[in-house]
């Protein structure tokens, strides 16, 4: 799908130096770019690369433009001019529609004649898959699931009964949606399993990174509002509800019922306890661990430096002793104030 | 599958209060109930909402009674007793018996005459699958394993070869039980495997969450003992043990031969190191790192709080002067000591 | 595959001491063998194990030979000659070759005449499955995937298109591999998707343990070099490098970009940040975070010591005052030094 440079341009409301019709194929990295492709500046720890660039055109923001010589598009936010002109530019021609012979579809399940089923699929009864949506290989669609216009499950997902997937989901291998939350009665010692009844809920343009799993809830349902980001290998328990744009980066896990706001953005690792509300438009970073409420937008973190072992092991010892050091340091200073007197 | 209040207060053991002969359909929160729904005071945070709850009837403690007109069951533990309840109020019928046609199993596998087999299952030679067993679609039955009677494989499970499930096991999607364990011994900076040669088994009443996965024994057997329950996205390493009704939340990792008791509580994203002994009782909270063995019951910690990133930042940096301090508080007081005297 | 004492001694370079010509059918703990089982000792906690020992032969270091007086083979490297002894005697035949009749191979597809491809297999356009391959049951390989010869991949795995698996990949079941990485630009508050254009490069004889997730480069590729090992739930986010025989721990999570170097031993749980570089020999403690690039080889470790809850929480609170901690200390150490004078 080759574009001439002016015509990205337009499309992202950059500006053009140099030859606007030369037509451009495709993307790639500074260093690795040559005739016929497009580039990008957005990092500044990059900017030396451009010396010896030899992309045909460079998506570049005014402030660094000076730094190449060559065609570009002036743009002020490299990185997302960057990330659409990378989708027209790699765009693909669509699965046909239609049902794989070695699909195993219920009767009683609606596909819409625009949809594609993958081979060894199997969608439940009652079931409705919407218009233009692929479901891949060695999908799993449970009773009474809807697939919104426009979704691609890539491959080897489970979505259990009842949940909902709206517009243009992106559920990437691997992902399970709908699995029972972890509700346990205890009963002298023995666990009693608490029937796991709600939906998980899923709103217009999310995606779903690999081997993420998204519990149902227990009475009520589990919600990811529109335009959520989830990353791989991600745990979101009953109840939860994360709120619009919100995106959350790998290896993160959310315990039940709590609530996260619109245009948060939670790093990999994280801890988040259940029961707690985070307000819109906090940022969690790496593996820290949420023990509370966050009631401020704001960046929030917790947890201790990387140091070589030997180094590290003296402190974390100390760990133990801070109460005591904290206490000690307090009757220091009232025997000098003393004495000072 | 509706009942009457009175019904369902002989099975929880608990006692009708208002009108007994009322029937109730379905489950509900105190929030959401209306007409024919039943819901429970559990965690008084939700008190407030018995004032406009419009359930038909509340399970609720003898201590919070007072606080609810309605119709009620009361008895002792409201959340065990709306457990028990929601079981039977939303029991469905079974899946029917048979194999699926587009199931794949080996003419020397044993499948229960009242087992289920759904569509793209594969059921290796010598696999046995007990009565009433459901094995849903895309799960792989690997060889020799056995299934024991009631349990249900909701979809994309994996039980690799000779692993033994015992009854009424509940195995969310993605699952991977008997997968090899990470042994490798180092020649000269490569690394040899070492072959994996145990097994898992599992007790009775095992639940394992989505997408979590459960190594076989390096020479011995993985052992899960009767009535433990996992949650998502959990790792357990080869010749782990864990004791009878245990329960540990999601992403929790146990490294290889550790031995956990009975009847502890683990909580998410916590990691135990390998070799260690955990003694029945022992609770764990939230990414705690386990490095030890623990001797007496009781609740283990480790991490530093939440907080704002920028007063984070100046505590964390001090974390590396740690045991610097320690050795200038004693100085300090020997000064003052010695001072003083 | 019984092999006698003396072979097996051969083949790992060995002295046998005792009666060579004893056959050995299988390997067993100390603890646990008998007749016709060796056994072996390289933990020396299990040393007193060697006195109730009833293996026929066990595999000893020079050292401890003297605590043994059955048949043993001396090496130096006794845990990496069981490695050998182990594979040898638990060898199978292999799977045979052909194609399942359930398996939906495209036919532009080139599958090896002594491949094997399982039940419910999906082979898309262009694939290529190397000589003496086994695709085990419910994998999906996507198009122009490249498969080397010798490669296993258990059961319902996920290769997404044009990824390259070197020679000998051992790929556990639940594993995706190419799915697309966490690439997002900001639009006013909306996420837009930064098409992933790269791939996942594994080397030869690289491990993948169960549910681990390895995504596609977004320009150039995500890179696995040769003899790399990784254990279970493991998240390699887009463009990291993992260099030469590198193993890592279940749980661990690495961000985009990252370089890892050669024979680095990254424990369980750690979290690594993007764009950092970590040189050759280092080794990371479990639940690290590592948020800085590692110059030099060596032991690097995070985080705070497992202690009673009760004790944990007073150190714990203290962590906020850290900072204020090492001021007041100073201060103190200003008026100490003055009224010394």
């Amino acid at each position: 799908m080759s574009r001439t440079i002016a015509e990205l341009a337009e499309l992202v409301g950059g500006t053009v130096r140099g030859d606007g019709s030369l037509c451009i194929d495709s993307v790639a990295t500074l260093a690795g770019a040559g005739e016929g492709q497009i580039s990008f500046l957005a990092n500044p720890r990059y900017r030396k690369q451009l010396d010896s660039s030899r992309a045909s055109a460079v998506i570049i923001a005014p402030a660094e433009a000076r730094n190449w010589d060559g065609n570009a598009i002036i743009v002020a936010d490299p990185y997302l001019a960057y990330a659409k002109i990378a989708t027209i530019l790699s765009e693909r021609t669509r699965h046909p529609s239609g049902i794989h012979p070695h699909a195993s579809v219920n009767s009683a399940a609606e596909i819409h004649s625009s949809a594609y089923i993958g081979s060894h699929v199997v969608v439940e009864e009652g079931a409705v898959i919407g218009a233009d949506a692929c479901i891949g290989p060695g999908c799993v669609i449970g009773r009474h699931v809807e697939i919104g216009a426009d979704s691609t499950l890539v491959a080897n997902v489970t979505i259990n009964e009842g949940c909902q997937l709206g517009e243009r989901a992106l559920i990437h291998p691997g992902v399970v949606i709908g699995s029972d939350g972890f509700g346990l009665a205890n009963d002298e010692g023995r666990w009693v399993k608490v029937p796991q009844l709600g939906r998980v809920i899923l709103g217009k343009d999310v995606e779903v990174g690999a081997n993420t799993t998204i519990d149902r809830g227990a009475i009520e349902d589990t919600i990811i509002e529109d335009g959520v980001k989830l990353d791989n290998l991600i745990q979101v328990a009953h109840n939860v509800h994360i709120g619009e744009n919100t995106a959350i980066a790998a290896c993160t896990g959310i315990a039940g019922s709590t609530r996260i706001g619109k245009n948060c953005a939670i790093a990999g690792g994280v801890g988040i306890l259940g029961h707690l509300e985070i307000v819109d438009g906090v940022t969690v970073t790496a593996m820290s661990l949420v023990t509370r409420s966050i009631k401020r937008p704001g960046v929030y973190s917790s947890g201790t430096p990387l140091e070589e072992n030997r180094h590290w092991h003296r402190n974390y010892a100390r760990f133990k002793q801070l109460d005591d050091m904290a206490r000690r340091i307090k009757e220091l200073e009232k025997i000098v104030a003393a004495k000072g007197s």
